[in-house]
């Protein structure tokens, strides 16, 4: 069971080995389905194996689950939050190894990778407070001795479905929620990011099995597009939270639709950052080599649209190829690497496609471009100028690939922004009220997320993530985000032994 | 432009005449599309004609809504709310008009009639109050020198595609929430009920122009499937709110979804109440005639299935029997009146085939069963006996048709309750508070209204109209519904000098 | 029943004569304490008499007002609001002649004498919403079977003791909500301004008696001390909302604390505006007028303490010097003036007093200074250079007395600002949002109402209006204000049979 | 510095000695007052030294404190969460140890000392996902280019002032919502329970240490009525939160008022249990003595007043004579114990004297009535029949003494409840819904605490804890509590360049 490599041996300190069953359902590990290896996107070697899950793998889990679901939901609230908040500290207790393991997989730098674990243990310490104040309302009724109750109720089972550029944070955002909520959870992992899967199941099964609980509450599989088909067709799982690409969105929302379940969509973005010719210029040219590198451009919140005011265009531009030029590239786990691999070999086809559609539709490199030759997936971060009105700026190419445009006003900045079909992110650079508040109000940007002198990426927990139009309008992590992994009822209790009715009708 | 009979002289005191042009399209009324009919449903014949829209129509008039959504959303939100006081004040002023008309064009009795407009009135009242409400949030964000708001802003156009059974009320809902949220609205009514249409929109037209502002803020049409699609088609529409079957708004989902708008569903329902052996009956009894007959079994709302514990089947069932024979069918303008016609033709066929499919499947006739000859759609008010698991039983029969069975157990009586499709309205009568509170909790009734001791309709505006599962997951009037017609942002403004990271991560 | 002049015979338009009753007891009009006659400010002269009430009418009210409070408080709350609605309607219907009565009995110009009365009719729209909305919550509880309420209910009677500065919107604050919250209101108003309460209390007796509603809902009193000692003491009343000054105000509480009733209390305010070297001039000029002129001086939000940044002191206090020239001094019906009377001689007085300890502290008089030679009560408007030390800028001279200071930075201009005993309104004129978020940030400005480039003056009722420190800390109108008039219970109800205790303790 | 005994030697885990110092003052333990000892109530032997604070060791404190606000309100909030949460997680490290010293000091059972101890932690919890949701409003504004926002900013300094009969939980009630709001604490203790101060005091102390916090930030005093004084005289302290009787609370009040602090009072109760005729009885006599027998009679919601319905009186008086006989009496720390000793001398004396007055007002005793002979001060569990108009009845006597009575029907037992001069708990026991939403609603328990079929006491931290009437009107723990802790402001921005004015007003 020895690792192929000693410095993967931190592993085995979070559960894994060289070869790992993918499912876990009703609190065993198993595994009929295909076996997969798993890589290090930095050399494409292989970490260890998975054995992913099957039909059958699927169908018993849910069985369980289904069975979990009676008694969980039936588990107070604010029990439901202790548990959260011990996974919290189950994850406190790993937080290196498992950001580590995010790194080693997924390819993004380790700061990143530890930032995205310490953000699950965010989210589980904000989801305990959360479980005494899943409230409802009293409202008051206009019929005397009537009394009007807004309830919230669990869903029953919420299944997500999560990708490979956050492969553990997004499961914490939904799934914390959901079980404080009083929902099973049903995860299907990236199929590129298996370990990950596995390391945050074994993490959170032992907590469930410390308390007592069935341990269906948390089912988890390692699979591809047949086990997120099934969850998408489930009628058992009343909400499908999924995040991925837009086109694949809009399939898992209309099949869940048809059979009247609820989705919880978060897809592709299209982010811009607007800098207006009063803006703190080393302030924005540093955000935007945070939003537009960090992740090696594998964000929904990357920036990809940089707009900047004529005035200052060609100062910001410089700058930015300065510090391009600075950016270290390179092992993610090493210190100082700012931008790692590609997550696939297939991303990096992506990436050298995708310059070719900007070439050919006029988009001109100012720096990068290039794919860097090596046994990993590296391309040079790239920065490249080009018409607003370019097809190719309308989608999501997942690469550190930045297009430049220039702007005279405000309104144009705008009207450039919400040009896009999607709507995740923004920002602006500026320190003028009047422009801070236009953006922010009715004829501002249409995205989600709308910062003002922060880049388009690093949300806070405490404010709901998600955006609007083809990002697909779905909420997570703060605010009112829980109330999506409920369900409302409106009760009118008549406790009285009239029947007075709504609207003074007078009836028979 | 005289009325072929004097008792439809009221109309012309709302604005209606003998022939009516069906469109509001930027402040002038027009029609291009067919002439149709409108009919009074207790005896088929014409009360007036309307000139529907056709597609050219609908441009021309999305053309100056887009134009006045700009001016609109720039309005203050009390601004804003002060008009909707003053179209309920216009409402108000012919509040028995409208009501007359209600029932004289959907076929409603006149209590109800009345009981329509005034559920908009209502709506309006609370909708001027929600103008100084409509609040975002200020988040404590975890870095200094920043500040986390949760913005709502306008979506810019609703469109609002409503039913033949609540022709005025679910307008009313949409728009007066919708307008003061600082969306302009675009409202397609029954191809039925065009001239509710016509006169309602004449009204808030009136409000607008002594205003001076954009008539186009409400733009309206009469017309049937083609506006509908159109509607749903439409881009520069944010929201489309559909009211009707949980076949055709799943096709207008699924059309909205892939143009990444959004949905607000009223879909089928198909709404159980239960009698608890420990119920005060007559209560349950009269709660059933006014849930079952009411509205001729054409609400959304309408009680379609009775579940009486076995202990006392036979005695609610005699009851309900004999208050059945009580029923006055006849003109629903007629005082006295409790059943009036069925809204088309078509409907009383469909009573007959259902009839027809009932009794096929094992369902035995207590009462009714039968249509009555004469020249309205007038059918017997009906009460079957039959099994819970009859295919004919989990679909929504638009008639006063209620199917009775049996049950032993709370918990069988909460399964059958929540083995339908739909997911409406469900109500309880029993007076022990263990019963209502597992009624309203994790394992009771599934749907979205969940009453005790009233019946299933009859909702009040104060809390969120609608349902879940295939009534299709939308809120209408009070609670929170508000914020299906706004689009919100979580905005984080820096407004010091340093550029602080979330979750603590550290970047070049 | 003549008016001795002729511009006095729109007051029979809104139930007044040239001697009037003074109390509301019961739905009678009564009064048998000492009759007083009501001047114009403007010329000292009679305007009518009225009788005020005694100690027995009080009592006699009061009674007729705990009965009422029995029933009022069963109606249900949609109810309530529809009644305030029409309250709403009738003062909308009186508006102008209600506006022309405060500029005629209270002396403000007749645009702020409209405006006041407009308050309450907003206050009116937004109460009804809220009838709908006084929303107590359903929280989770930590045990199975156990259901959490906070319930708010109806306090039962809320005193309401106002001032003559705001003669009725005040009260309309106060009473709006208190009704829609259930209460009874039992008013008493300033003694110098009984024709507005009557007037007032005329249009709200005519909905009671209306709606068949006892009028004892709402009962008032013209008087002095000694209705307001009474009311203080009175244990049948709830809550008493004050406003007048600190010393007055503290006084109550401790009356009102020792029976353990609740208070709300307005005091005194001392409110500063701040003018950032980086301001808009003409803006902040235009407003120091409006806030330090308004009304007199006579407003709790004038604004006492005018801080410029040093850079641009005389700048500022140039154009200052330059606008307070042009204001026009006189009647205050007459269009065009903008500095009417102070309300009475001994206003005037006070005036005169507070120069001369001004000047004794060394205050510098920059214009004004003096009073002006008539009838009425008329005064020069004031600007005095002077220490922030001096002791009497830490007193609220109820005058239109503006005293100017300069400061060297934010940190400085906040330390001055937040010196003062009161709290109440602050504003700042700057157009950097670093300055922006720190004035209304943990280490700005300490008042209730923190303003950025408006007035401290001239609240929306949308938010909470009130302040800190020795203004009182209560809050009226909007947000949550309605929460004070009414109290919180948290229920827990156990509806299952097992006795499960909190914190998991085991008990026997 | 060993112990007397070898059973106190637990204390030295949690930092305690035979001799202490009783001030933590900046970060140092300080002592120069008087020196006391503490004693075990079970049998008056002394455990340990305690060297109080003097009035120097109080301003040093403050002093060092005011400094430390600064920089405290300043750290974000969510990090100040973060903070809280590592003073959970060091509470739960020795919760035997702090629960067994509660039960030794203050003379509480060990289920309740290590519930007390529980409750705390619950609330470190509880605010850690508060200081994500300290949420202020973004309000819409009636002016074009306005914003307003309602921003809630610490208060600075919040003195916590507590009993002994919550030597802890109370402290933690305030403490944890007090410190994620930013806000400094400064606590006295109970001068009979310092142990408890001191351990408590150095737990908090380690978390700010490790921190790098200034240990200012939590500052303690044991002491007595000097340094309470202190507490309510102190202009630097802007909230006082009081824990005691009535008669002391009104003065802490009157004299924070009259500096213009603000007061959170938690005063006497006097609880009433209502057992109606259709209650389960076992259930009712099992809380009624967990209500009245609990703590020895010394919580502020023990249950004082038994109310039992006619038809069922002397089955319940029966029954509980029956348990009453029971109740095991003796060494707190003992397992199986119910019934501990009262927690000083005095208070057995008290007992006495009120049992004299009880027999001398017609009181007679079913049971106990006497004063256990031994070391400790133990005395009997009482039932007395009585009059509710007895004066005696209106009084908290701070001892396990029941108040039994009887009455006809629920509007009767109502107004015996609530006809005394306290607010705080209350409950019911019955099964009918018609009662249980009269005693919850307008009509019902005028108590801060409203129950059904629990006890009085046993209140969980998710809802508001607190009274109404005499009991002082705060409302510490959950709900909406953590507004006292805040000030709140409404601010309104102009970000245009025109000055629009509320009301519609024009001026100049």
């Amino acid at each position: 069971m020895g690792f192929s490599r000693k410095d993967y041996e931190f592993l085995s300190e979070i559960g894994l080995g060289s070869s790992n069953l993918g499912c876990f359902v009703n609190g065993s590990w198993k595994g009929s389905g295909p076996t997969i290896s798993t890589v290090n996107p930095a050399n494409n070697q292989k970490i260890a194996e998975v054995i992913e899950g099957s039909i059958q793998d699927y169908e018993e889990g849910m069985q369980a689950c289904s069975e979990a679901a009676k008694i969980w939901m039936q588990v107070p609230a604010p029990k439901r939050g202790d548990i959260v908040r011990q996974i919290g500290d189950a994850l406190r207790s790993k937080l290196l190894q498992l950001g580590r393991l995010v790194s080693l997989e997924m390819g993004k730098i380790l700061p990143e990778g530890i930032g995205e674990v310490q953000e699950i243990i965010d989210m589980c310490d904000f989801s305990v407070g959360l479980s005494r104040q899943l409230n409802g309302s009293v409202i008051p009724s206009e019929r005397p001795n009537h009394m009007m109750l807004e309830m919230w109720n669990p869903l029953g089972i919420v299944g997500v479905i999560t990708a490979f550029n956050f492969p553990c944070a997004v499961l914490g955002w939904n799934a914390c929620i959901a079980l404080v909520c009083g929902n099973c959870v049903v995860w299907k992992g990236a199929p590129t990011t298996p370990l990950i899967t596995i390391a945050m199941t074994k993490l959170v099964a032992g907590v469930l099995e410390k308390n007592n609980l069935p341990s269906a509450i948390f089912t988890s599989f390692c699979g591809g597009a047949e086990i997120g088909e099934a969850i998408a067709k489930d009628r058992r799982i009343h909400l499908v939270s999924f995040t991925g690409s837009s086109k694949v969105g809009l399939k898992v929302q209309q099949t869940v639709n048809e059979r009247f379940g609820k989705c919880l969509l978060e897809l592709s973005g299209n982010n811009a950052i607007i800098v207006m010719d009063d803006a703190d210029i080393p302030l924005a040219v540093r955000s935007v080599l945070f939003a537009a590198v960090g992740t090696a451009g594998q964000r929904c919140t990357t920036c990809r649209r940089l707009l900047v005011h004529e005035n200052i265009y060609q100062a910001v531009v410089d700058q930015l190829l300065d510090v391009y030029k600075q950016v270290k590239i390179g092992d993610p786990l090493e210190k100082g690497t700012l931008l790692g691999p590609l997550h696939t070999p297939t991303s990096k086809k992506n990436f050298e496609k995708g310059i070719e559609i900007i070439k050919s539709q006029g988009g001109k490199i100012l720096t990068g471009g290039g794919i860097i030759e090596s046994e990993g997936n590296f391309v040079q971060p790239t920065i490249v100028e080009i018409s607003p009105n370019a097809d190719v700026v309308k989608e999501e190419l997942f690469a550190p690939v930045l297009y430049v445009m220039k702007f005279k006003t405000l309104k144009e900045a705008i009207e450039i922004n919400n040009s896009v079909p999607q709507g995740l992110s923004s920002s602006i650079f500026t320190r003028k009220p009047e422009y801070i508040f236009k953006w922010i109000g009715p004829q501002g940007s249409d995205t989600g997320i709308v910062n003002v002198n922060i880049p388009t990426n690093g949300a806070e927990i405490g404010g709901a993530f998600g955006g609007e139009k083809a990002t697909g309008g779905g909420r997570e992590a703060g605010s009112d985000s829980w109330k999506q992994y409920m369900r409302r009822s409106t009760c009118t209790i008549n406790y009285g032994n009239e029947l007075p009715l709504a609207q003074g009708i007078n009836f028979g």
